[in-house]
C-alpha cells in the first residue's frame, strides 16, 4: 500500500494525483439514455415494461405485475428473523429521531415599517427513490433515503428497485415497509428514472429523485435535472482516518478496509504523525485481507486509490483533511472536539475511537448519503431539508409599502425597467 | 391577449400547453462550451484574456487589467447620485436583515445511550458570482447574490461581469462595494465560469457559482456542476397574479407588465373569478402599452406566453396556482393569509394589494433569485443556506457504542459487508 510523507518534496503533487478522480462523460451513454427517456415519455408504461423484460429479464407480462402491494412489503417485514428485524427497527427509529431535528419551521417578522416578511416551508408533494438491484441492493439505503422524505411530510414516496429475473431482496422490501414508502415498482435503469421524472399512465411525475445507481441511472438523473430535483451524482465512497495517541491498529485497519471493500474505486486514506502506528496499520491491513471475503475488491481499491500518509503534526493533518473534504472522517484521538472547529469540510465526522464509520452507515442516526469526491466543500448529507422547500412571504401594509415603493421606483428606473417602476409607484 | 376559462372543456389542455417550456439542449453549444472549458483548464489566464478580447472586444492587453481594485468599487459607490445611493443602501440593509434570519446554527444532542449526535454548519470557502454585462447588468442581482454569501460567512466572494468594449455599469460596481464582494473580474461567458470552477494562475477555484447568464453561461454552469455547486439553471421569469374583490385594474395591469417587460419569453398569468375585472385588466394593459418604452418586448411576451384566466371560484384558483408553481405569486385580495396554507408551491408570495413584485425585486428583503418554470415544486429562493453546508457529527461513548455496534454488525452481515461488520464488532 502506498506510503506518503509530507517531508517529501513532491508530496503535494503525489497527494493531489491521489485525489484526482474524474467521471468521464461518455457521449454514447448520454445518447442511449436520452433515447430511453424520450421513448418512455412517448410510450409510457409499455416501453418501461419492454425495457424491464429486456434488460432485467423480468418475467412480468403486464406493467401492473411490476408493482408490489403494501401487504407484500409488510409480509417481508414480518418474516424477518428477530435479530435482523430488531436491528432494522433500531436503525429506523434512530434515523427518524435524528432527522426530526432537521425539520425547518416557518418564520416571519414585522419590520420597523409595519411590513410582514418571512419564509414558509412546505414538503415536496412526491419523490422517487432509486434503489439498486442485485448485489448492491442495500436495505440501509432504503431507510436513509425514505425516512428523511417521510419526516419532511412528503405525501407520496415511490421507490423503484430493479428485480433481475424477478428476484428481490426481502430485506429491501422490509426496509421500505418500515420507512413509510408508499409505492414500490420493480423497475430500474434510465427507464425508471424517466418514468419517475415525467410520469406515465399510472405513475404521477415526482418532484425529486434521490438514491444511487449505475452509470445509466447517473446519466439519466443528470438528464432529468431541472425537470425534477436530484441529489448529488455520487462518486466513489471515501474514508479519511486520522489517528494519534493510543490506538489499536487492528481497529484502524478494519475501518479502512470497510471502505475499501465497497468497490475497486473506493478510497481509504490514513493520516497520522506516528510512523510506528502507520506501519502497524499497514501490517494489520495485510493480515485482515487474508480472511476478508471481498479481499480482491479491497486490495484493488487500496493499491490504486489508498494511501498511508505520515504528517509532521496535527496542523498539517488538518490542512490535508480540508483539502480532501472527505465523505467520511474519523478522528481517532483523545478529545477530538478540540480539533473539530478547524475541520471545515467533511460529510460526516466520526469522533473518537468508538465511532467507526460502520455504525454511521447503519444506525447512528445521521444519514449515510454523503457528499463524495470533495463535494463536501459545498454540499451536505442528504436530509429532511432536501425534501422541503421554502417560499418567501412579502406582506406590505399600505403605509409600510411607501418608502419601499419609492426605493424600488428609483432602482427600477436605473435598470431601465419602467413597468417595474410604475408598479412600485402605484404603492408609494 | 389570450383569455382562458375553466368552464371551457379543453381548458386543462390549453393551460398545460401555455405552461410548457422546454430549454433545448443544443449539442453544438455544449461542444463549444466544453472546448472553452478544456482550454481554460489547460492555458489559464492567457486563454481567458484571449477570449475576452475576442468576444467582448475588451481593450485589455494583460490579464491583470481585467481585475478591478477595491478603490474603483468604492469610488463608483461614492460617485452615485444621493437618491440612487440611498435607495441602494436601503435595499442592501433590508436584504441583509432578512437573510441574517436564514443563518443555520450548529446543533447537537446526547441520546439515551450517551452518544453525542449533531450537525455542524460551515460556510463555503469561496464562491463565484456571475453578473451579466451590457443591458441586462443589474445592480439588484449583485446585492441578491452577494449578500447571502457574505451573511453566510464566505471568505472570498469573486464577482465576474463582462465589460463589452471595456464598458461597465458603475451602479453594478457600487453594488459590489456595498454587498461585500472581495474581487471583481471583468470577464464573462463560459471562460469566466471555467476560470471560477477550475481556477487559474491568479484565481483560486471556487466551491459554488451562482447568478444568471446567457445560454453559454448556462451551458457552462451545467458542465461544471459536480466540480462545483451551482444554483438552479434559471428559465424565463414568471408572475401569476390572483385577484378578487376590490382591485385597481391599473395596478394589476402594471404588475403583469413588469414581468412581461423582462424579455420575450417571460410569462404573465392573471387569474380571477371576476369576469368584469378580467376585461378591465386587459384594457389597462393595452393602455399602458402605448407609453411603455419596452412595449415591443412586453407585447411579444403577453401574446405568446401570457393569459387572462377566468375561474369559477377561489378553490379552482388554488389548484391552478399549485399546478403552475409560479416564481412570483401575487394574492391581490382581502385577508390573503386565509389562502396561504393552501399554497404549496411558489418562489415568493406577495400578499395583499400593497406588495407588488417590483418591491420584492429590489428592496423588500427576501431574495429575487427564485425558482422558475415550475421548479418551485422542489426548490427554494437563493438564500444563506446555499452558501453554508452541513457536516454530521457522530461521537459515541465506549458504552454507548455497544448496542449500535451490535445492530450494525447484524445489518452489515446481511449486506455481505464483512469488514463493516468487523469494524463495528470491535466496538461492541
Amino acid at each position: 500500500m502506498r506510503r506518503l510523507s509530507t517531508r517529501d518534496a513532491s508530496f503535494q503533487q503525489q497527494f493531489s494525483a491521489l485525489l484526482a478522480f474524474e467521471t468521464v462523460n461518455d457521449p454514447a451513454l448520454i445518447q442511449t439514455v436520452d433515447q430511453i427517456i424520450a421513448q418512455v415519455r412517448e410510450l409510457g408504461n409499455a416501453h418501461v415494461l419492454a425495457l424491464t423484460q429486456q434488460f432485467d429479464q423480468h418475467p412480468a407480462q403486464h406493467f401492473d405485475e411490476l408493482e408490489l402491494s403494501a401487504s407484500q412489503l409488510q409480509q417481508a417485514f414480518e418474516q424477518l428473523e428477530p435479530t435482523v428485524r430488531n436491528a432494522l427497527e433500531l436503525a429506523a427509529s434512530r434515523i427518524r429521531e435524528f432527522h426530526q431535528r432537521q425539520v425547518q419551521p416557518d418564520w416571519q417578522y414585522i419590520d420597523a415599517l409595519g411590513n410582514t416578511l418571512g419564509q414558509k416551508v412546505t414538503p415536496l408533494d412526491r419523490v422517487g427513490i432509486y434503489v439498486p438491484g442485485g448485489k448492491a441492493s442495500y436495505p440501509s439505503s432504503v431507510l436513509m433515503n425514505a425516512i428523511p422524505a417521510a419526516v419532511a411530510g412528503v405525501q407520496e414516496i415511490i421507490m423503484v428497485v430493479p428485480a433481475p429475473k424477478g428476484e428481490l431482496n426481502p430485506l429491501v422490501l422490509a426496509a421500505a415497509h418500515l420507512a413509510g414508502v408508499h409505492r414500490v415498482l420493480t423497475i430500474g435503469g434510465a427507464q425508471a428514472v424517466a418514468a419517475l421524472a415525467y410520469g406515465t399512465e399510472t405513475i404521477a411525475p415526482v418532484d425529486k429523485i434521490t438514491g444511487p445507481g449505475n452509470r445509466f441511472v447517473a446519466a439519466a438523473k443528470r438528464a432529468v435535472f431541472g425537470q425534477v430535483g436530484i441529489d448529488m451524482i455520487a462518486g466513489p465512497s471515501e474514508i479519511l482516518v486520522y489517528a494519534e495517541g493510543q490506538n489499536n491498529p487492528q481497529w484502524l485497519a478494519m475501518d479502512l478496509l470497510s471502505q475499501a471493500e465497497h468497490d475497486e474505486v473506493a478510497q481509504s486514506i490514513f493520516i497520522t504523525p506516528d510512523a510506528e502506528l502507520l506501519e502497524q496499520v499497514a501490517e494489520a491491513i495485510e493480515a485482515h485481507l487474508v480472511t476478508l471475503p471481498r479481499a480482491e475488491i479491497a486490495r484493488t481499491s487500496l493499491q490504486n486509490r489508498g494511501a498511508l500518509v505520515l504528517v509532521k503534526d496535527r496542523a498539517e493533518a488538518v490542512k490535508l483533511i480540508n483539502q480532501v473534504a472527505p465523505e467520511h472522517l474519523e478522528l481517532c484521538m483523545d478529545e477530538p472536539e478540540q480539533l473539530l472547529p478547524q475541520i471545515r469540510h467533511a460529510g460526516a465526522i466520526f469522533m473518537g475511537r468508538y465511532s467507526p464509520e460502520a455504525i454511521g452507515d447503519y444506525c447512528a442516526g445521521p444519514n449515510h448519503v454523503l457528499p463524495t469526491s470533495g463535494t463536501a466543500r459545498f454540499s451536505s448529507p442528504l436530509g429532511v431539508y432536501d425534501f422541503q422547500k421554502r417560499s418567501s412571504i412579502i406582506y406590505c401594509s399600505p403605509e409600510g409599502s411607501q418608502s419601499l415603493a419609492q426605493a424600488a421606483d428609483v432602482l427600477a428606473q436605473q435598470e431601465g425597467l419602467v413597468a417595474h417602476a410604475g408598479s412600485a409607484r402605484y404603492r408609494s
